[in-house]
């Protein structure tokens, strides 16, 4: 399958459609079943600790899948997270931004289903993995 | 076993310990082994179409676990979060506040595990469900 | 919604379309979006020490979602499981049945989801929990 | 960290604790936290329509990361599955074996997590993923 939206397609569309998350991810990559997204750390995504908090990892894997799915079908339709799996590995770094590693394992008629690592930025070990389910609404 | 915290002694540590978060849960009630917690929705918390946001609902999810265990084993350690998995099933309504039921399924002395059910207040069907696993550390 | 079929109709269904499995899973009892199903513990079932294995668990959350859908929607169609999650919580006892008491959170067109937990017979606590979304292919 | 044990040792290892499952699953390579195993289909594993069974499905997922486990942490203590999820992709094909490849994530004193893809042999496209977190004994 042909890759149909760019990065930066991607992310012009994210903040016409979602305009309260548009500064929170910058789409680095997009290759055929897969992107890589940026999560610059700010404040807001901070806890005790310095540390970043699992809603924000879980919004960066949400909008990774989300990201690699419309890339491959284009910015159509609405689809819906429908199941979601994170293990929480590592303790993230405070001054690092996270950097997520999405990977399309099926993209189905009706469902599509991506993985994702997260990693602090330029650390070998993942901080967290996810699984998504996205369910695709017909045209 | 006792409960060791009351509804308000959980929103007071809350409010010490996370204050990035203090305003957005209400704990209705402490039981043996669970808890009720409201989320007030509010716009921050929405996305395009009036829904409640996927980070909220992992947010709502991930807190209620977390009072759970701590109205059981008191003010101290810092639990955190190794896994957890979400189904999405319903459209949450935009009008209406989250109610999360929480019940604790176990509670070793290394790891709890949880359940939530999410309901948008008033509907008797949820529209989420979570299970998630905290690491307790050792005294 | 009515229930389609009876505990005996789920089983002689189970035994002409799975046999690998026939004396598996006992249904117990048919309720609107739920079953109790036994599963008579055997030696094929157990793993050194006398404990019951992780498969054999997964086959009895598995099957007792299955009926609890085929109770609602008859006995039609080819429900598959897209996606489960299972935690294993305590260790069954050997000489003890185990016991599953399943929930149907959604019966939708397209999926449903079902929720699971397991006991020991005779036991107040769960040994193991599980989701599991079943896909449901059209007419 | 080094490999302690090779795919024969670990053979021989499932084989003496784990005699019920010994014939069911070969090691086919062991390497830095990964391994490679073959489940050898047999009817035992079908189901109806030639496809195989979800239990089985499971079972080389959690024997494939328990090897990984052992494999780097050595033929000692009693390692037990807490928690998984699963995703089943695709329908794999009945005269082909099941190849899991499978990836430690987390080696942990306390809790280890591993990824597997399972596919026909022979097929680009996995059938299914799982992740499975393992519990670790103190010695």
């Amino acid at each position: 399958m042909a890759v149909k939206m760019s990065a930066q397609e991607l992310m012009d569309f994210m903040a016409r459609e979602f305009p309260q998350v548009k500064n929170d991810f910058i789409v680095e990559d997009v290759r055929d079943m897969g992107v890589t997204v940026r999560m610059p750390v700010a404040d807001r995504h901070l806890r005790p600790g310095g540390t970043v908090s699992g809603p924000s990892m879980f919004g960066l894997a949400d909008c990774s899948i989300y990201f690699a799915v419309l890339a491959m079908i284009g910015p159509k339709g609405l689809a819906v997270t429908t199941n979601c799996s994170l293990d929480f590995m590592r303790k993230p770094e405070a001054g690092r931004d996270l950097i997520a590693e999405c990977k399309l394992l099926k993209l189905g008629r009706v469902l599509a289903v991506g993985d994702v690592l997260i990693y602090s930025e330029g650390k070998p070990e993942p901080v967290a993995r996810a699984t998504m389910t996205y369910s695709i609404p017909p045209n």
